[in-house]
């Protein structure tokens, strides 16, 4: 037994706490972990604030690293022990503490598993729109923590947006509420939004305070082949002007719809370049509003073909086939390494541009992917094998593929963090003034440097 | 000529300098001179970022406090100069850089006057929904450093939402530029919203970056009148949770509808206890639609009348006639204090309740109207004379309403900020913990105090 897990151990149960390493090896990194991987000393399972608290208090006192981690689904790195330290795993405290359909908000601890709560609210007939990938995993102080997105962002934004609220402890174990349940407040530093996306560097979101909209009757689905990217991207731009913003609308290569076609009757031809499966929410009576404008639009711009779907269990077999794209690609690849550019919407098509030039440049397959109503893309470096010199092209290409990312005036994450993945081109995004003031932020939160040590930007003389 | 009058000079030209009192007296306060007035020493005019910089390097060099000023309309004295120093007036740096259709995003300078961007931007078919009353002569710049709401808050939220990046002047004359065109970014500390609502006490906000949305097509005007305030609470939830929300849904008691009489015809009945008045927006299909289930939800909860105005006309007479009622008040009273808390919606009911009972206890009479959509009430001070005993009786009565919504779980501050009308009831709601923190990250951001001292929170020893 580990001197830290006696420690430990004095402030918890001694079930919520482990250090043996074949327990704690679990903990050494998340979904990405060819990127790093390093046991924790310690790993802790809190089952209340109070606990978390305390876990604080004696991290602080004897300067341990403390790592926050939901489900460990992140794709950035961001709850890798680097520095060992505890681990603090939140997913004991899983509990809905209110849903309140009255003020359409609710209030869960941060070890819930987003889907579990999506599930609860939608039976109540309310919607939470955020909606990673990851959903049935991932939980949602982590969602807070990295400021997850998902399809639904271009119509209805991502995580900050729906976050009013969050208990959160900090480095030295004090217990602070900022925000609240009410969905307006001018009232003080937005430490609610500070919080939101410090990725576990500035405390422990135990809480977090939800706003929830009504859940919208009725979904239709809208697959368009166009002829090439730039026929796309005119198509995303014009429909949005004119105000039918669907809920999802995702740009796929051709590549992706061969292998959707497996599951897709008819299938959809794959003679375009670019294609773009849509959904659509509201009401009937605005959903053929906006089919009719959709419609319009793509054949006014000249697309191959246009299918609108009403009916639901067509549309699912689209979405469906969308989301069997990643895991066949992990099950059949030996490492798939997933980017998470943002740019202004018009710059998707030069965007797309370059990253096939990088492609073509680096010897990388780049799978092509991703939210085109936002600008946010996913390139995806897919690799059959994982060689020295084959992991040298991909770092080429990632570091290509970035640059060309903030040349066009975007981010180099839209919804994933930075973690430790990224963090070496934070600079390269906001400029060294800009990065020092996160670091005198980071300073007066955290003096100590215990909360999740070694992320977001690198460290003095380079990151681990 | 001032010291500080030549030093500002040798940075900027002349006539970008004005330190004579009878300039300098016209930035004593803001819209609430009776909360304080205090002359500035010296008034700076920039005209670009880099004027701003160098004003803040002289500042910082001199340890000299600095107040950022949009167009003083403000409702809680933040821009009143209580330690003298200088005060930067933004209105010269009033240019529209960018209205970018394709992206739906705009870049202003901070001395943008809202009510200017609006009538552009929607000339172009887009939308900025952020709506305070006094858009006519407020800043975008003081929008976002007060975190400014405004009527459309129900249905689109308020300025935060809309702000996807700025341009900021740190205290010693740094130039930063958090967030971006890009709608979505998990990169870093949050700093964009750090910056919204910190009311110059961090920085000077030079530009913002803002989120449009295409502009809905048509509108509808709904008046309620409602037995009580409990029926319309518990319409505004039902209209909400049916998904019918409206872009504008304003709370008024019987005295405003009186008011508004007398510019509507026919009359609104006034046998009722609590009126709302609401606008719908977006696709005629869609006005149906919320039309019928808003209807059914009055007629279902026994509402005493319900009208439906499309007629554009007629619906632009009761905006007219809700537009005067503040003015009206101001110029046959002595004195009008608006309050700005914000409860959870359902709670409104109780607040409005304990106003009445508190109005009574002081004998001090509140106007009551406000955002109901939102639970946003503004309740109004209406003081027809200002002598000792009636201030006192008026102070007293703001307290307990302040009491009152951080007892209902809301927040003294909706979309006016805390200045200094509001400073000694930060900790109230927030406790002293959490205040310490927003402290601490004042002192990394701006360690020598000089940007807008003395705001937000209570100095050492009180506040001018």
């Amino acid at each position: 037994m580990s001197t830290l897990g006696k420690d430990l151990r004095r402030v918890l149960r001694t079930d919520q706490v482990l250090d043996l390493a074949e327990d704690v090896s679990a903990y050494a990194n998340d979904a990405t972990y060819y990127i790093a991987k390093k046991n924790p000393d310690a790993v802790a399972l809190p089952e209340s604030t109070a606990d978390v608290s305390a876990i604080l208090k004696l991290a602080s006192l004897n300067v341990i690293p403390v790592v926050p981690r939901g489900a460990g689904s992140g794709l950035a790195g961001g709850c890798t022990p680097v520095h060992g330290g505890i681990v603090i795993d939140m997913k004991r405290m899983n509990n809905i503490i209110e849903i309140d359909n009255r003020n359409m908000s609710a209030t869960v601890e941060g070890g819930v598993v987003l889907g579990n709560f999506v599930k609860k609210v939608e039976r109540m007939g309310l919607f939470y729109p955020p909606d990673p990938q990851s959903s049935q995993v991932c939980t949602i102080g982590g969602n807070i923590a990295t400021r997850a997105g998902g399809p639904r962002g271009v119509k209805y934004g991502t995580t900050e947006r729906y976050v009013t609220g969050v208990e959160a402890v900090m480095a030295d174990g004090t217990v602070i509420t900022p925000g609240g349940k009410v969905v307006k407040q001018s009232s003080g530093y937005d430490l609610t939004h500070l919080f939101t996306g410090s990725e576990g560097t500035l405390c422990v979101i135990t809480r977090g305070m939800l706003r929830l909209l009504p859940l919208p009757p009725s979904k239709r689905t809208i697959v368009v082949a166009c002829t090439n990217i730039d026929q796309a991207a005119g198509i995303v731009s014009e429909i949005i002007a004119r105000g039918a913003v669907p809920a999802m609308l995702e740009f796929l290569a051709n590549i992706a719809i061969m292998t959707m076609n497996n599951y897709i009757k008819p299938p959809i031809p794959v003679n375009g370049e670019a294609f773009l499966l849509m959904e659509l929410d509201g009401s009937e009576a605005q959903l053929d509003v906006e089919s009719v404008e959709i419609e319009d639009v793509c054949r006014s711009l000249g697309a191959l073909e246009i299918r609108i779907i009403k009916n639901p269990e067509e549309s699912e077999t689209y979405w469906y086939a969308r989301s069997r794209l990643y895991p066949l690609l992990t099950s059949v690849l030996k490492r798939v390494i997933t980017e998470d550019i943002t740019v202004p919407r018009n710059k998707l098509p030069e965007l797309v541009r370059r990253i096939q030039g990088i492609a073509v440049s680096s010897g990388v397959l780049i799978g092509l992917a991703g939210h085109a109503g936002d600008g946010n893309l996913h390139p995806t470096i897919l690799m059959g094998d994982i060689g020295e010199e084959m992991s040298r092209k991909a770092e080429h290409a990632i570091e290509e593929i970035i640059k060309a990312g903030i040349d066009l005036d975007g981010t180099i994450s839209g919804e994933h963090g930075i973690g430790i993945h990224k963090s070496r081109f934070l600079e390269l995004e906001h400029g060294s003034e800009q990065v020092a003031i996160m670091k005198s932020v980071k300073k007066a939160l955290d003096p100590l440097n215990i909360m999740n040590p070694g992320k977001i930007w690198m460290e003095e003389g380079g990151n681990c």
